[in-house]
């Protein structure tokens, strides 16, 4: 007999931008029976429990996940990793276990060792700003936005269903990709720019060694081309460091385009120049317009 | 004696963003005593006519700038290099000549080899967008940004003063630099940036090849670290053109600065990584507090 998530009692462990910004939308929304956060500061799950984020609120790993339908992970992506090995344990079968971490084949290979019986969905909402922690969470974050989910081949079609449930119950529009597809399709498009961004920055603060109104004078091309600098470091070196390969990959393959670049500047080579950056001008302003 | 803005006739010649948006400003804040347009085509002469965005326009020099106070250049920067030598000859002597190009020490050479008597006082406005051409020009696009100005060795204390009234009266900050320091801080906060927002487009486009999917997933990384890569090529290409060493310089700076990054990354130095990381975050998430 297939869950409704009207009837579910969902944990989500985690309560920063990304997990508390999921709990008053179901909050809010009146999506399923009870809303429990687990937070790792007091503070944090009091601030939840008070501001009405969540129906209940704990600091207890055992306490928020006992009797839950749903749990959802969102932590960086190592804790989760490690969070999966303790939570396991402590589930009913049946019980369906999700996450919103940036990487998936970490994830999905930590959900493929849960104990037998629990229905592991990994998931990555393609949603976010560079603000973190339970300050910066907001209700509808999840409207109109792509949310990844990755089922493993154990998952029955009961718990992926009810996953999908969840997403389209946010307003999100669910796509289905394994996580090694996942892993190098986000080290393309948010990997390499956020590494870009922190490495304009860099270069931006050696010059400005010399010379300090280099900040001052910084204006609409710095700010949108290193905006994604100023995301949380902690989330960011986990994202990396289990996407080291993919994200190698498209360094340098972006390097090889930034090289070409460079050489036809060098060059003076103006037809060329001039076509490499008409093709990138078209292809960018052209971009989800179809 | 010295001249009023109130007073002065100014040809704007070039009606892109820039130039129509000035225009703009000027007759609608009624800030000078007529605003001419001079426009490469029949069409924007036309439509800058009939839209009020100037009291005349015409696509004849000759036309344009007979009898003008103000003659404000505002094309592509070769253009404007170009335009230096022929409009000189056509005007009193006494007449400011201000332009609005990207770069500026190409362009103050020329002004340095105007007729003698011609005020020329060049001029780079830190505002813009990617979008370009009248289309896009509207009213009050310089309120609070910064106007480089640079004048000469030549240029009169009266002249500099009617230059800076004019930066004023549009709401818009001026700061004085000399043509060569000007080009080294946008080749780092303005050059560089649209090269990584091209190179990063070509990287997605060559993993786009392999899997169209990855076009449909980016989202708000990618969205703001490639924006800048929808600008007008042909303007980007003077940038560059006239910016060479500046913009390699800064390019093989940054090149330093995500090689660190990378080998960083690939040695799996997390700590090291995390520093440099957070450092950026830091640098990035104060920028513009101060």
């Amino acid at each position: 007999m297939s869950k409704r998530l009207s009837d579910c009692r969902v944990t989500v462990i985690g309560l920063g931008l990304m997990g508390a910004s999921l709990c008053m939308d179901l909050v809010q929304g009146g999506l399923c029976r009870e809303v429990r956060g687990v937070a790792r500061r007091a503070e944090t799950a009091l601030r939840a429990f008070f501001t009405h984020a969540v129906d209940q609120a704990t600091t207890d790993l055992h306490t928020g996940v006992a009797g839950a339908d749903i749990v959802v992970l969102a932590t960086p992506v190592r804790t989760i990793v490690d969070l999966l090995g303790e939570v396991g344990p402590l589930l009913w079968p049946g019980t369906l276990v999700m996450d919103m971490g940036s990487t998936k084949s970490d994830i999905c290979a930590a959900m493929e060792r849960l104990p037998q019986g629990i229905q592991p969905v990994g998931g990555h909402p393609m949603a976010g700003k560079e603000q973190a922690g339970f300050a910066a969470a907001e209700p509808n974050l999840y409207r109109g936005a792509t949310w990844i989910l990755s089922p493993l081949e154990r998952t029955s079609p009961e718990a992926l269903a009810l996953a999908q449930e969840l997403v389209e119950a946010l307003g999100a529009r669910p796509v289905f990709l394994e996580p090694q597809r996942h892993d190098r399709l986000v080290a393309s498009i948010s990997h390499l720019p956020f590494l870009l961004a922190s490495g304009l920055i860099h270069a931006v603060d050696r010059l400005g060694e010399q010379d300090s109104l280099v900040w001052e004078l910084a204006a609409g091309g710095f700010r949108d081309t290193s905006r994604v600098a100023a995301s949380d470091t902690r989330m960011f070196l986990d994202i990396l460091m289990t996407n080291r390969s993919a994200v190698l990959d498209q360094l340098d393959s972006f390097c090889g385009q930034l090289g070409e670049l460079r050489q036809l500047l060098a060059d003076g080579n103006e037809e060329a120049l001039a076509a490499k950056l008409a093709h990138s001008r078209t292809l960018r302003a052209n971009w989800k317009k179809k």
